[in-house]
Order: C-alpha cells, then structure tokens, then sequence
C-alpha cells in the first residue's frame, strides 16, 4: 500500500487537527502510507477553496456526499458538529470508506451502537479521535501497569474539567441544547476520561453518579431574554471496575482555571501513577521500593525512551504538544489499514467509552446504580 | 482569668501535640490565659512521672479517673485510643470540666451523641482536634469565600489519601478490628475532610456512597495467620450540599505515596480555590479577573498578612508546621473559656461532621441515598 | 508571492524539524507564502532519495552546493553539524538565497561575523534558528516587560541545563573536540538561553566568567583508551547589562535530570517573571498588586490569548509542543521575505547572542572582566 | 545535667523564636537538658516583664550586662539588632557563658574573628542561629551527598531571595546603613545559603562577584527627603570550593514574589539533589538508576525516616514549620554542652561562612578575585 486518500470533512478546531496531522504523519514517522489530501468538504464552497489552499487538498467541494461517494477518497475523517457525525460515518461505512471520527461518536447511544455494527459489519477500519491516549505518556503509564510497576490496581480517581462554560454571563449557544449536542461536558469532556480509565484500569461494570447544571439558563445572544441549558455543567460517578475495584470519575466544563485538566491517579498494592493533561509531557510515579527515607513521587519527563516520542523530536524534555497527539492517532490508523489491523479505539471499542457517559447520565437521572 | 489547669491523658502522637501546644500557647499567642500543665495521665506509672517530666507537667498518674476528678485541672485533654473517648469525656463533663478531645469523638454516632447532648446540658467548653481547619491557610480560604473571592459556589470536591495502610504485608492491627476502631479510613481522615468541607462549603444534605476494604486479611505479627480487616481502605461519596451545589468526598488509607494527602477545590461562579495539606502554608486562587492573557492560578504563600500566622513567624514564607496548627486550636480553647464564647468545632458542631462519615458508611453499605 | 522554494540540508534532529516546520507552516498560520519541498540534501544519495520522500520533498541530492545552486530553491535550511554552517551559508548567500540556519551560526566568532556581514551585503533574508524565543508564553512574557508589567527591571536569573554529558562514561564523541564542536555546553545550550536574556533585558555590556570541563576525558568508543574533552561542561557568567542592571547566565550538559531545563526570571520594581522550557506552556507572574493577602505568584497556561498559539490550537491548555516552535520560526522567516522585513533573530541579531558566549568563555579563561 | 539557665536577650523575631524553642525542647527530644528560663532582657524594663510574663521566663531585666552576670544564667541567648552581637557575646564569653547568637554574627569580618577567638580561647559552647541547616530535610540531604547518591559533586547553584525590600517606595531604616545593619542582602540572606553550599560541598577557596544597590535612595519616613541606601540590594558570586568544582551563590531582597526563596541544585556525576526552603519538607532527588523510561526528579516528604522529623511528629507529610528549626539547633547546642562536644556552627564554623560573604563584598567592590 502506497498511499490513501483522505477526504476532510469540516475546518475548525478538528479540522484543522486532522489536515496537520495528515499532513505531517509521513515524515514524523516514515514508516506508514503516505496519505494523500484529496478532497475537503465545508461550506460555503467558496470557504471550501480557500481552506483546501491553505490546508494543503487538491481539491475542495461544499457537499459531504460527494465527498463520501469520491473515489479517490480512503478514508472519510469526520471533524463536525457532532450532530452530523451518525449520518455521515454511516454514509461513509456504506461506501466502503475507512472512518476517522471525531468524539463523541452521536448524540445518542443507539445511534453509537448502530455505527459501530455497521462498521464491523462492513469490514472497514474506524478510529475515533480519542486522542489524550495517543500520548507516548499515557501509553508508558499503561506500560507501567502493565509490567507491575505498581502492582495490582486497588482504585482509580480521575477528573476532567474545563472553564468554557464556567462564567455565567456567557451566551446560549447550540451546546446548551440536547438535541444538537447531546449531552454536556459529559460529551465534550467525560468520555476522554472514560477512554484513559479503560486504558488504565479496564471495563467498567456499574456504577452510581450525581449531575447538575450549574447555570441553568444562559442570556440569548440577540439580548432578547434567557433559554434554558438542558444538559449537564458538572457530573460525578462512583464506578465498580470489572476488576474487582471501585473508583470515581468527574468532569466539569464550569470549573475556572481549568483549561484542559483531564487527570487521574492509579493507586495500586505496590505504587501509584499520576498524571495530568495540562502537563502533558510528565508522569509521576510513586513506588513501594528501595529505603523509606528515599521514597517520593517521580516526575518523569516524557522523552525517547517512550515511544513514539522520537519520531517527533529525539531530546526529552523538548515536550509533544496536542497536535502531535493526532499525528500518532492517524498514524494508528494508516497503519491499521495498511496491517489489516484494529485500530485503536475503533468505533466498537468506543462505543464502550460513550456507554458509560450514557450510564453515568441516567444513574444520575434516576438516582439509581446502573449496570453497564 | 489568670491560668487554667491542664490535665492531659495520653501521651502518644496526639499526647505529645496536646503538651506541646499548651506549652507554647502562651508565649505565641500573649492574649490567652495560662495553661498550667497540671497533671499528666498514662500507664504504666512510670511512664506516666517519666513523660511529664519531658513534658514538663507538675505531677503524674496513671489513673484517668482521678485525673478527671483533680481539683486543679481545669481541661481534660483526651488523647487516648478512639475507644476511650467516650467514657472519658463523659465523666470529665460530669465532672464539670471542659474537654479537649482528639478526633474522632467516639467510635458510634450513638455515643457522639450523648457527649454533645452532656456537654451542651453541662455548659462546659467542649473542643474537638480538627486542627486542620485552624491552619492560616485554611481560615484565609474561608474568608476569600465569604467575601466572594470566587462567587457563589457550584461545587466541591475533597480527598484526603495516606499511605499507612497500603502495603498489602503489614501485620494486622486493632485499628482493622471494629470494636476497636470503628470505622477506618473514614474515622482516620474522612472526618476531617468533612470539617473543612462544611467549614468552605456548610452543610451536607444527602449523599450516596461506595466504599472498599482492599485488603480483606491481613497477617498477624505472630505469624499464625491471617485476620479479617473489618473497617474500610478506601471510602468515596457523592455529597449534596444544603447550599443546592453537589460535591464529592474520598478517602484512602491505601494511597502509596500520600503521606498527608487532605485537599480540597471549591468552584465558584468567578473563581476557584485549591488547597493540599502535604503544601499546608500555599494556597491556589485563581479568579476571573482582569485581562484573560494574565488569568492564571495564583500560588499565596501564608504570612503575617493570614492571622494568626504572624503570631508564630513575622516573615511570609517561613512556614508554620503541623504542631502549630494545635497551639492555634488550644488557644481557641483558652479564649473561649475566658470569653465564655463557644469554642470551633465544639461537641456539637464536630457531631456534625462525624454524622457525615457514618452516613456515607451507611450509604455503601445499603447502596441508597442517606439524607443527613 | 505565492510560493517559495525549499532546499533544506540535513535530515537530523533539526533536518526533520524543518521539514516539518515547512510542511505544516501553511496550514496553521495561513497567511504566509506558501513553501515548497523542492529539494532535499543528504549522504549517500540513497538516503537523500528515502528521506525525501517521507519528508514530502520532491527531488534529493547529496550535493549541497547542487541545492544552493538549484534555481528552485528559494530558501538554503542549514541543520548540518555546526562545522559546515559557515561554508553552506557563505556559499548560499553568494547564491541570493535566503537562508535559514542552525544555531550556533558558526564555530567561531569571527565565521559569524562574516556571515552576518555578508547576509548584509547581499540583502537576503536570514534567520537563526533560536526557536525558544517563539515560543507564544516566552512573547508574552515580553509584552508583559515592554508593557510595565513588573516595572523597571532590576535583576535577570537565567540558566540551561541538559544532562546529555552528565554520565562520566559516556564515549568520547566529536561534541567534545573544540574543531568540531566549537564551544560545549556555551554552544549547544547556552545561546540560547543569551537570546531569551536579550529578548527579555536586553543587550549585555560586560561580564565575568567561570568555566569547567567536569568530565576532562572520556572513554574512546572502541576501547582503546581515553581522549580528552576540549570544552567546557559548565559555564556561568556574571553579567552587567546596558540596561544598568545585573544578571547572571548558566549553563550545564552534566547536569542529571535536567533534560530541557532554559529558564529565567525577570525581576522587576514591580513584580517578577519566571519561565521553564520544561513547562513550556506556563509562565509563572507575580505583580505588587492588590491585597498583600492575596499575592503570589500566577501560573498562567498558555492559549489563544497569547498569539500564534490560536493558529495551532484555539483552546487554551492544549499546549503546543517543540517542534510547533519551529513552525513560529518558518512562518517568521516566511512573512519577512513576503514583507520585506527583517526576520527576527537575523544573522546581525544572532551575531550579539554568539558574542555572548564567546566573550564568556574569553572571560573565564583570561579570569578578567570582558567588554562586549 | 539536670537542667541549664537559659538568659535571652531579645523579644522581637528572633526573641520569640529562641523563647519557643526553649519551651519545646525539652518537650519535643527528650534526651536533652532542662532548659530552665531564668531571665529575659528587654527595654524598657516593663515590656521586660511583660514579655517575660508572656514567653514564661521567671524574671526579667532591661540591663543585659545584669544578664550576662547573673549566676542563675548558663546560656546567654543573643538576638537583639546586629551591631549589639559582639559586644553582648564578648562579654558573655568573658563571664564563661555558653553563647547562643543570632546570625550575622557581627557588622564586620574583624569582630567576628575576635568572638570566634574568645570563644575558643574561654572553651564555652557557642552556637549561631544559622537554622535552615537544622532542617531534616538538609540533614537528609547531607547524608546522601556523604553516602554517594548523587557520586561525586562537580557543580552547585544556590540562591536566596526576599521581596521585603522590593519596594522601591518603601521608606529608609537603619537596615540600609553599613554601620547599623553592615552587609544588606549578603548579611542577612547570603551567609544562610553559604552555611548550607558549606554543609552540602564544602569550603570556598575564591571566587568573583557582582553586586547592586538597586533602589539606591529611599523615602524617609517622616517625609523630609531621601537617604542614601549604604548596602547592597542584590549579589551574586561565581565561586570555587576547595573540592576542584565550581558554583554560585545568590541573593536579592528585592525579589518580588519570594518570601523565602533559599534553595540550592548539587550536581553530581550520578545524580542531582534540589531543595527549596519554600517547601522545606521536601527533597528533590535524581539518581541516574533504574530503566531510563523511569528516571525522574523525585519528590521526597520529610519524615520519620529523616531524624529528628519523627521527635515532633510521628507521620511524614505532617510538616515541620520554621519554628521547629530553632528547637533542633537549641537542642544542638544543650546536647554539646551536656557532651561537651562541639555544637555544629559554632563561632569558628559560622565565622567561615561569614568570610564568604565579606569576601563577596570585597569582590565586588574591586572587581578582582578574593582567595578565602
């Protein structure tokens, strides 16, 4: 396999993330198929034009199924509102179109469900861009579990917050509104949880949680009074892992001074592993080893011994940003298809994560333990 | 009031704060009255005239009872174990004395109870160790939210780790047994958790609750087996707040590498607050603020400018150390029996916080929610 | 301009971060001129073709002075060893081309000189490669200085240590010859840390210095026996600016556990300013501002409100990474040929920063005050 | 030995501190002398009483020559303004006190010369109040020096900074007059940091320095005008310690934002060890050991383990505070007195620290080398 097309579809935040990330995967890691930027979708089409100039496309249309339907294109990355997100990966799945997609999967659980059968179903790879565990941090504290570093997992906490909607004075957008984005920081932020305590500590098999909106209605941007928020600024959950051990997970998109604070501790019968997205590039590792007097936390600066770290620069302490993650996470799925592999987290292995930010909202609901 | 007898029982970790701090109460504070470090309590005798000799207490017994019934003692200090506190208290309340008793205060709720009720019918003072929430640090945080510093809150999450019940090969202990202990981490730090949740944030109105003993056995010192750990390692609960804000509280004896790990957040509308005992002399702020480009979370080191601090060190920076927490708490004693004011957290208000730690007892245990 | 011709040297540590740098350049800022992969130079031809293609070049060489010569190509990188610097650059600058180039510019002194002048003559565009001056937190920590932030600067603390030299048994590598490698640690590390210093406090009047070689010999790779290190592991100045204020500068490459670790602090009549390219996306601010009660010192992460980071990311806490530095610096050289401004730093601007190091490392040696 | 007579001279900072840590440590070690508190000295003769009232002391002076005279008297504990040290402990020595000084131990390097003579030639204890040295955490960190953690050192970096002179607008006092206060930042900042580079590396042969009076005029506090500021604001010194390697030391009292920045890096050819006095209950480690994916700076929680943390507080991460640092050196110096050994600094060890800083001075002000 030489090459794969790609077919973009959307230019904000996302967008831009994946056209980086295809743009710079071959020559971070030479050894995948050189992707080739075929086609970019956004609207109007004149947008369309220009942001393929810049993005590096050859070619640009404002009709994502032209898109889905243009053989050129391999694979069909998905970087819309979320809204969008079921029906285009379906589309692309009919049309025998590898999917990147961004997170969450849909705004419901069946509609998750039903992409991720039609994905297996139709025999093509799927990633779902859930990046923070493409950190060659994250893959080391997963090693380290592995291998026994702190031997076995007794608890796991973790955390999630933001402060986009933490001022109240803020306007109502759509990510107020169920129907266009489904659940709230939830959606947009407790699912990366989720995916890292997976990870880390396996399948979740029940769990309690609590939920609220904070500011419950939010002043229309037209001045012309207040609309209501209708899904959740803050939830929390008390998990029971399969594995035997309980933990708790909390995410908050109304939490000042937190720009990107996903974290979590492993506490474990020989050690403990702490980490924090808004320093991304450190670890800290405490072990039950060696003289009590000499025992601490290790920060440990992520470098080349942590693979993929020296595709991108040979030097710790030179530190990977949040772009790079995504050039690691095309780059599992480029290989995927290269390899006839499964890429990591493929729309099955997601729909996993998404089940459980759907739990924790409807233990909250009925204030009730939900069996997952 | 020129002086106030002391008479201390116990002279273990808590023995040896209670000496210390009525010893240097006078000389950092000035405008208390003077303790007399009357009569020291422990058994053997020996150890009893031994050890106030280094503490520098006038005479020795090892007989609580008449200590409690010794006319120059003025305040009975309690440090015994946990299972002595009851009787203790009791007594020395019937015997008009006003009592300074470690936490927590009882090994039931029951008996918590019937010491509030003793102590408010009697019309001693009555103080409890929560010296935590005597920290500078701490009665700064609750003055930057009274005053607003960070808006109305919306949430609160607390965690309070150690490590001294984390290795799976220590030897069984009373602290595992029941009877002995009651409850485990929960009566060791959780109670203090609550005291300054409802110190920062007030009241609990319900919660539910999962909780976990991950070393179900332990091996006995003399080597002949194995016993049951009857009390919890790890406790975590979904806390709501009178106030209408929800939170969480969790608590670890078997955290590798938390040696005093007692933290807190407090979310507000405009702002947030941090805190973490193992840094017991910082304190994070962050507010929004001023020019987004410059918002950030704001260290504040404790000084002078964070009374009493400046009664122990003039200079900022210089650092207080656990042992002055408890001259700060004896002194909250002293003044309030010259003042005749009720001293923080009394018999009653720390009743409070030890209902909290039941509760969420209650609530793992039955797996429902527990309205307070 | 629509486009401009790349022949990038060296397919190293910085070889792949300029290609990258290039590759990606477009699409995040946008606005530039659009740069094109035309040629790639490396030994043996082999390996030029192979890199070339993961780089996304078009064509390979192994002939530098082919690509200086070749019409396509606009711009000369230089990231060869720093022995060949000179000779590629004069050779470019000869040819009309703009030229992007590795720090340090040269082995010597008087090389950069040279280069610099004739960069002048000739009026092309030049750039070194200081890359942590782009670093969005490090330009706004310059705005904060330009705009009074922290008043009148008094003092400047700065040092850059890596411990890639740190084990003594290391094998002895041309990095420790003086013909090869030109200064050590003053070369590797140390500019760079002179252009945040000048960056930040402008240009330096006179100093003296102390230098060490820790480890004066080192084990041949083959194991016949011992070489020695020519130049310095360690190198600290004491500095008097033009400003009329003090500062100091050090460097280390023995120094364990540092791995990335150039940092500073500005301290002004006002407040301080303190940076670590370990945490490249924080910079701490402490402002004489407000309530004694509530000063300290901020940690503020860097986002969209510290330009280009927007470009990359457009929320805060995602943090960019080395290699987007590099990209600031392309964008940076590209704007400037467009606008036909002066690239910042140029080789007359990277000239005072080599100074820097030179005039240290003659101070040490002579143990005399040296006038820049 | 049953017990010492302790006389203190003092009731400010220093007063209380040395007061406190009579009181306690008895209390706090056990195995020490009684220190019996005799008699206070303090002007006027009321506020003697007073204080003697409040610190427990059984009589009180305002003449500190009755002081030194009185038979009841053992230890003269020397804590008034600087310029009265080596009168009072001339005198002391001459009635055959032991002596117990404030650091610095005098204006000038003569008078310190001339006390640390007397002292040695009368055989009485001496002690100087240098007690950052006495913290757990140095001691720990001593000992792994003494024991090769870090293997042999080849480089140190101190600094330490106050902010209590930052503001340029604060008024003039005696502390700005060479003849009342001597050094400026070097007397009462640079010679702590000197007796932990000597405690850590050893002594200084020679070295060169920088120095500044940054705010060089102050407001008098009455309004009429401006004085001069006689001693330095700011220094920094490149030494060279007599164990072949190099360093640095730095101090400023204008450092905004530091309260008590005393910190030091000792690197070494197999690890690193950093300390912070603002987190004095921490240790930094990096030891060049283990699988590198695992090397990281360790942060170790003094306790227990690091002696005699554990005779204030049996549980780590509890905190010693700055007040606990004077009861470890007055227990220092009751056990030599009990031991007749030798109390670690006395006059003659504290007089070497003290030549450091004159020698600083000396350097700075003819810009030449100083050999120590």
């Amino acid at each position: 396999m030489e090459s794969l097309g790609i077919g973009l579809i959307g230019t904000g935040f996302m967008g831009k993330c994946h056209a980086l990330a295809f743009g710079a995967v071959k020559a971070v890691m030479g050894d995948v198929p050189t992707p080739r930027l075929e086609l970019l979708c956004e609207t109007p089409a004149d947008k369309a034009a220009a942001m393929a100039g810049q993005f590096g496309f050859a070619r640009a249309t404002d009709d994502w199924r032209a898109l889905v339907a243009d053989p050129a294109v391999d694979i069909v990355s998905i970087t819309t509102p979320n809204r969008l997100h079921h029906e285009i990966a379906m589309a692309a799945i009919a049309a025998g179109k590898h999917v990147y997609c961004e997170k969450p999967m849909a705004l419901t659980l069946h509609q998750a469900e039903e992409m991720a059968a039609a994905a297996r179903a139709a025999g093509v790879k799927t990633i779902v861009g859930y990046n923070y565990i493409k950190n060659p941090t994250f893959m080391h504290a997963q090693r380290l579990v592995q291998e026994g570093a702190i031997g076995r997992i007794v608890h796991f906490r973790g955390w999630v917050d933001e402060d986009y909607q933490a001022d109240p004075d803020l306007p109502w957008t759509w990510r107020a509104r169920h129907a266009e984005a489904g659940l709230g920081a939830l959606g947009d932020l407790g699912c990366h949880l989720v995916s890292m305590a997976y990870g880390l500590a396996g399948p979740i098999e029940s769990l309690v949680a609590d939920m609220q909106t904070v500011h419950r209605t939010r002043p229309l941007a037209d001045g012309s009074g207040e609309a209501a928020v209708e899904n959740e600024d803050v939830a929390t959950a008390l998990v029971r892992f399969k594995g035997g051990f309980h933990g708790s997970l909390a995410t908050s998109r109304s939490a000042w001074g937190r720009k990107n604070r996903l974290g979590w501790e492993v506490h474990g019968t020989r050690g403990m592993l702490i980490f924090d997205q808004e320093r991304m590039n450190e670890l800290q590792l405490y072990e039950n080893q060696g003289p009590g007097a000499q025992q601490g936390f290790k920060t440990i600066l992520t470098g080349p011994a942590h693979p993929p770290f020296g595709a991108f620069v040979p030097a710790a302490g030179h530190q990977l940003g949040f772009n790079d993650l995504k050039v690691i996470e095309a780059a599992a799925l480029l290989r995927a298809i290269a390899e006839d592999s499964r890429p990591e987290p493929d729309f099955v292995a997601a729909l996993a994560f998404e089940r459980v930010i759907h739990a924790i909202a409807e233990a909250a609901h009925t204030d009730r333990r939900v069996v997952i």
